[in-house]
């Protein structure tokens, strides 16, 4: 879980969305996402991410990079390979992945910049 | 809020990620979500529409269209105009917006098809 929104960046980068419903399976699940947090952030290109989930329903994961190179990096990642076949097997029900390039961005702040 | 990840269409379409901080002021928040989710739903091109929120953090509602004429169309729409006015005089702390064009996507269902 992330409490700010990703920062607007200049287009064109790319977002990874990942959309899913957990299991019951909890077992190494927040240790497993926070190792992933830490290793996404060395990564090549990886802008940042933000995720929410609702108690009992979805959760919505979107990280940001520079490219595709960097998104590919990311993906063959062994550690993240591994732990995507753990979440296959234990903690997801199901998922949607939606690759996408940013071509327009903005963000806004009340008050105009606190 | 939603309970089933929007399905991995054909690409190109279009994602609308819209991350947000919420105020404490919730009078017509709710109504006017509802709303909104009627209004995006009859729009031509609309595929389909997945929000989570962090309690007391950040919310993510990612929005799905076939192409940028209907994203467009839902940005124009006089009903949405005037709820973002209002979400940025009342209900937003902040918010980021980035629209994306998705160029792959996937979808995974424990047990191939459930």
């Amino acid at each position: 879980m992330t409490n700010t929104p990703v920062a607007a960046y200049e287009p064109p980068y790319y977002a990874a969305i990942f959309t899913s419903v957990r299991t019951e399976q909890d077992s190494g699940y927040a240790e497993t996402g926070e190792r992933m947090q830490e290793l996404v952030q060395d990564m090549p290109g990886f802008l940042g991410y933000e995720s929410a989930r609702v108690p009992g329903g979805i959760g919505i994961t979107v990280a940001y990079f520079r490219d595709e190179a960097s998104i590919r990096g990311w993906r063959l990642h062994a550690e993240h390979a591994a732990a995507k076949e753990r979440g296959r097997a234990e903690w997801y029900e199901r998922y949607t992945l939606h690759i996408a390039k940013v071509e327009h961005s903005h963000e806004w702040v009340a008050g105009g910049g606190r």
